[in-house]
């Protein structure tokens, strides 16, 4: 069996979905091979909405494109709503970055300095005016920074508002792993899947997450620097266990960062009552087993900032992988293999960039440019040195003042495993728990 | 409908069911009313047969009922797996209890002394030779003592095989759920299930855990004093995160056991390479959600005792109900109802207790006397007291020398949640994790 499209989207996480819906929305054919659409990473991530937060030293041009992205979605996440039938669990909450101990707050004064001479609008509050705000933070919160616009959606929410919002607008999902990139005369005409059909496209988008780098056929000097960078994460409920409300109102009102022993912490509480404590950041290869070791690390930490969490029903644990690249930035748009076009490498920031990347892959894809916020996360950029290191891990170099060197990977010393090629979207092992009976 | 036997038993799990099993061999008619048969709080046990390093001063009868089951153990397991055709994952492995600090190890060394005055087979060592033992230990273990009659069973497969025993020794089993205690004439006489079935029988044995006080129709002052203690424990695999077997030989050879910051910790290593661990002890009444806080301190715990386990998987978090009584020991033998038989507040020791309940209530069952062993445990020992005090919390007196007074409910300060009431076997949340894809 054959069938052509004029795009092919290799991976159905939100990032290939969002690139499928904006170009199927510009008038293009669109196909997306992906055995489980819209169950990548998605599903295991907290959903943070937080460039300013997040901003590290070094990556303004990161923090441009994380902020386009931000800008964006709020309109993004009602257009899709309105075009799937679907919430996405969109919340403009803001984000509280705390403080615990005067370490903390010089690090987070510094960063407030650093905001400010970006011109982003960063408040600094001492420790009584965060614990106004936020009154289950530990008594030893000396302060924090208040971000009023970064928020939060439901990355599970956008993948199936995504996978509806792509079916309706007449994009053609196919269920089945990729076997092998197809190239014909030098140039990338399509996939050939697992079950043996022959997916042939004008333009071909790479958007498998952590496996981008490991579809069969690629050619030398094509291959894309993705690496898999496992977190795992857990999932409270903010009830009693008999699941009323909590007393006293809510548990938090908005998301909630810290770094706590040198690990980032983050917890972000749903509207549905759900509350996502994460992550670990572990150089595992493609393992996403949960570790006593990540919880515990998880929950110490979480207890430290926000000690009441102890009563609340722990509903899930979970490990899902980032696609991680030498700069931690993504790569977007043409590589070094004509016809085959990158959408991946979005490490932690895969569901910010959302919008962004779908909307410069579109433009991409329909003019040939990518617009100028996309420009410099070219999937070509790291060719020369790519080439020749191909053979190492690659790792960011130490000198890169990137979020592993904040977070460097102590928190598990499991050796890592080898990688193995698992081309599917299979990110997370889940830990449900059953209803109360 | 209609159904009459010689014997009724009220509550599949391990208790019920090898009463059940042991009543048949002695030729009585037996049927046992439960909706998940071999599903009960066994299903949360982590299996530990400890009566000599669980002593607890003042409780010298219970040693003894203790000792007399630990002793018939191996015979009764391999008695039931071939009866049943199913493993029961005994294991001869003995047990280690640990001192942490300098406080640990003088309760220790009077715990040994006690141990010593009565009899018992257990060996003092240092912390060296503790870590020669288990070298997993961490370095700050002072001391320890060997049990080496302490062992194991794996309460899962226990309750499978006894089923399976049962209905090969011709039990009948209606899987219903218990809607009301049926008396004439000041006699119990059976039980109507929940979809109607009227199941008579001569004597009636009451084995529904921590639901057997609960059954509606029993008479005012034929009440059993038991309440709900609820325990969140976990299961971890002794491999690595790729499923292969450690590197250097096995994780742990022994139950090792510790009171840390004075909650009581087991670590019971399977086999399988399942590693239990438990447990909280909860007031919390018919609640068996699992908390953050719970599963914090339990891997708080286990990594200072076995700082290695931050690098195995965690496999489940789950919670069970012990059927506890004021002094902790269970009811056995004759009720205030005459035909209402108790077998029931094994508190923590079920699985333990298994053997020596099931053949003292066939002694009961066929002889209407209990053996010598059981006879301090007459359910009937709290008549008078409790039926004064029958509305209160049913909590054990504060001047009893007692595993609660050991271990203060400090694990969790969530609301008590009212009793409900759930008749059936379901006494477990359970987590479970997909496989590793």
């Amino acid at each position: 069996m054959t069938a052509t499209s004029d795009v092919l989207v290799v991976g159905g996480g939100i990032i290939g979905l969002a690139v499928a819906w904006r170009a199927a929305q510009r008038g293009l054919g669109v196909t997306v091979l992906d055995p489980c659409p819209g169950r990548g990473a998605n599903q295991v991530a907290a959903g943070m909405l937080a460039p300013v937060t997040e901003l590290q030293y070094g990556e303004e041009a990161l923090l441009r494109l994380g902020i386009a992205s931000n800008t964006r979605y709020a309109d993004f996440a009602a257009e899709l709503s309105a075009a799937s039938g679907l919430p996405t669990g969109y919340r403009a909450c803001g984000t509280l970055a705390a403080a615990l101990d005067a370490d903390d707050r010089a690090e987070l004064r510094e960063l407030h300095d650093f905001q400010q001479r970006l011109g982003l609008e960063v408040s600094w509050l001492n420790g009584r005016e965060c614990r106004r705000l936020e009154p289950m933070l530990a008594p030893s919160v000396r302060g924090g920074l208040l971000v009023s616009g970064d928020h939060q959606v439901d990355g599970r929410l956008l993948g199936a508002a995504l996978l509806a919002a792509c079916e309706r607008a007449g994009v053609r999902v196919h269920r089945d792993r990729a076997a092998e990139l197809t190239v014909r005369q030098d140039r990338a005409v399509g996939v050939r899947a697992e079950d043996g059909t022959e997916l042939y496209a004008g333009q071909t988008v790479l958007a498998a997450g952590s496996w981008s780098g490991e579809l069969p056929g690629l050619p030398a000097g094509a291959e894309l620097p993705v690496r898999p960078v496992k977190g795992q994460i857990l999932r409270l409920r903010m009830t009693t266990t008999t699941g009323a409300p909590l007393p006293g109102g809510p548990f938090l009102s908005r998301n909630l960062r810290a770094v706590v022993r040198g690990c980032h912490l983050y917890l972000v509480p749903r509207e549905s009552g759900e509350l996502v404590v994460g992550a670990t950041m572990e150089e595992q290869g493609f393992d996403t087993t949960v570790t006593a070791g990540g919880v515990y690390e998880l929950l110490r930490d979480a207890h430290e900032l926000v000690p009441g969490i102890t009563e609340l029903p722990l509903i899930e644990t979970s490990a899902g992988l980032r696609p991680g690249t030498p700069d931690n930035a993504p790569l977007l748009g043409p590589t070094a293999l004509p016809g085959l076009v990158a959408a991946t490498g979005h490490h932690r920031n895969g569901v910010l960039l959302t919008p962004v990347t779908a909307d410069a892959l579109a433009d991409y894809l329909t003019t040939g440019v990518l617009p100028p916020e996309a420009a410099p996360f070219s999937a070509t950029r790291f060719l020369e040195k790519h080439s020749s290191e191909k053979h190492s891990s690659g790792k960011p170099s130490p000198d890169k003042h990137s979020a592993e060197a904040h977070a460097p990977d102590t928190r598990s010393a499991a050796p890592r495993t080898p990688l193995t090629l698992a081309p599917d979207r299979r990110s997370a092992d889940r830990t449900l728990t059953e209803a109360t009976p």
